[in-house]
């Protein structure tokens, strides 16, 4: 089958690789469309501390299942479309033995620790596969791992029906942050990005766009809320000056979620943190129950969630990683393996 | 009346002053005991961004009722032994007007934005005067206001029965933070410090101390743990290594209660906040009703609490907040107006 191998640190490579053969407990699922995640991009800089070439990278996969080891059970059928919730867990540390395997103290990840979905085929565990709807958009169904991640963010806030939320950031995560919290109740979602063409995607999705390149995102939001500020504020950039900057954009008494994965420690405000008894909650991918409100939530709307999406041929894998992080005018690359 | 008055930066001097007349809602104070926080000595070194001299600092005193305005309604009485919450708010800032006057905007407090307990009088507006039972120890009700900053932060905090705690910092509100989380059923409380003064203070309350100079804090949080580490951490100390470590001493999903004022930005393990989705809250002096419940805790067990103070004679007030910073063998040290 044809596979987008990481080879080693800046290569990618296009190539024929065996077909998976399914072992005890998996399902081998016909891709039909991956999309490239940040995680991905880090792959590709030789610098992630556990993807190992070669290997398949990507997570966030749609497409069809096409065979079943005998020994899973009869939830599944050849024929069904499917997506894969990429996280499995080691089952025996202690956020696993009490309940919390997403946040497992060795998570890890399809396509990252282990072959994913940048490949014509992908056997995954019956566990990690969740079913959809015969007539899903298999396009949109390749967000779903996004989505999850966003709706897990949303969902782990205190964010409440009429507040003001701000979102550092306008990348994949930061829009469908937005989005998520507009589904959640918020009044007024500010989006914060230095990229015109982010912003625009952000704008194209209700919420409201704010250039960081010449506007102060604090000022806005102190107009918006005349001083208040936002209620909860997002932190999907993952830079030093967001996560430095994200006490001020919040209110007194108000909550910064730490979405992104800082790779260094950055200072935060922590006299405002004390002053203004803020509260900064990290969110970590997502839980079972997350990815099955994602599912639904694109199987019911498609075309919303498409409108961060843009769709190459799995041939072009390569140049597209290599252009993401030059700045190319995309917020969710999609590999199409149809 | 005799009155600790700072003078300038590094000067505080014992001298007569008027003793106050009573302004229109105000109740007249004869102060027994004045405890010394750590904001004095904020206030000995001359940086405080809000302390004016001359000043009358001290904001943590019991004493006497003498003398009632008569514009004050029947809640007090001449004789009455009592305390006073010593911060008061603006009432028009969006905290005020929500309900949490606690962090109004521009909270200020006796004894430091205007003359507070260190004299042997002090009127204070009647809605800021806690009335104690009559017998009362004074001394002990000198360290509600601390103990009222510890109610707080442990309730403020997710701790539940059975919990692991750590503490950084055996300062006064790190004991009675300990203490607090004690009495709220955690299991065993760690309390960390280089101080062996402070850490034989720690252990006489029941805490485990744990020398920081030669002990590393989180290695035996994992023994005692199996490696699951502290539930919550609380930050009583304020310095860079000890929030930079908070991470490290909370397990996956725990809190790390931000208690200490900081007073620059300082660096935080945010890959850990988001892997481990921890959380870190910040906690601002007290409610009203945190210091009522202070205000009980203090007067069912007075000799508990005293066990972290130290009385002095008020002659002594200046030499004793020039030692404190230079690491006298003290906790909580008690100027005696008696």
């Amino acid at each position: 089958m044809k596979a987008i191998v990481y080879e080693k640190a800046k290569t990618f490579t296009v190539k024929d690789v065996p077909k998976p053969v399914l072992s005890e407990g998996e399902v081998l699922i016909k891709v039909a469309y991956s999309g490239v995640c940040g995680s991905d991009l880090f792959i590709y800089s030789g610098t992630h501390p556990r993807a190992k070439a070669p290997l398949i990278a990507g997570h966030e996969y749609s497409g069809t299942i096409v065979e079943i080891h005998p020994s899973v059970g009869d939830a599944f059928k050849p024929g069904m479309k499917a997506t894969v919730r990429p996280t499995y867990a080691c089952g025996v540390c202690y956020p696993c033995r009490e309940g919390v395997p997403h946040v497992c103290k060795s998570l890890k990840l399809y396509g990252i620790d282990c072959d994913g979905g940048f490949a014509e085929y992908s056997a995954v565990r019956a566990e990690n596969v969740f079913a959809l709807p015969d007539d899903i958009d298999l396009a949109a169904a390749a967000l779903i791992e996004p989505v999850a991640v966003a709706v897990h963010a949303v969902r782990r806030s205190e964010l409440k029906a009429g507040d003001v939320v701000a979102v550092f950031g306008a990348g994949p995560i930061g829009c469908l942050v937005g989005l998520m919290a507009k589904k959640a109740g918020a009044r007024e979602v500010y989006v914060s990005d230095m990229n015109p063409y982010r912003l625009d995607a952000a704008s194209s999705l209700g919420l409201w766009p704010v250039n960081a390149k010449d506007t102060d995102f604090a000022a806005v939001l102190a107009e918006a809320t005349d001083g208040r500020m936002a209620d909860v504020t997002f932190d999907c950039a993952g830079a030093g000056q967001t996560i430095m900057a994200a006490s001020a954009t919040t209110r007194v008494r108000g909550q910064v979620m730490v979405v992104a994965s800082f790779h260094a420690p950055y200072p935060i405000d922590l006299l405002a943190v004390n002053f203004k008894e803020q509260q900064f909650t990290g969110t970590r991918v997502y839980t079972d129950a997350d990815f099955k409100i994602a599912c639904g939530m694109v199987a019911e709307d498609p075309a919303l969630f498409k409108k961060i999406a843009t769709v190459y041929p799995y041939a072009d894998g390569p140049a597209v990683i290599d252009g993401i992080p030059k700045g190319a005018d995309v917020i969710k690359a999609l590999f199409s393996f149809e």
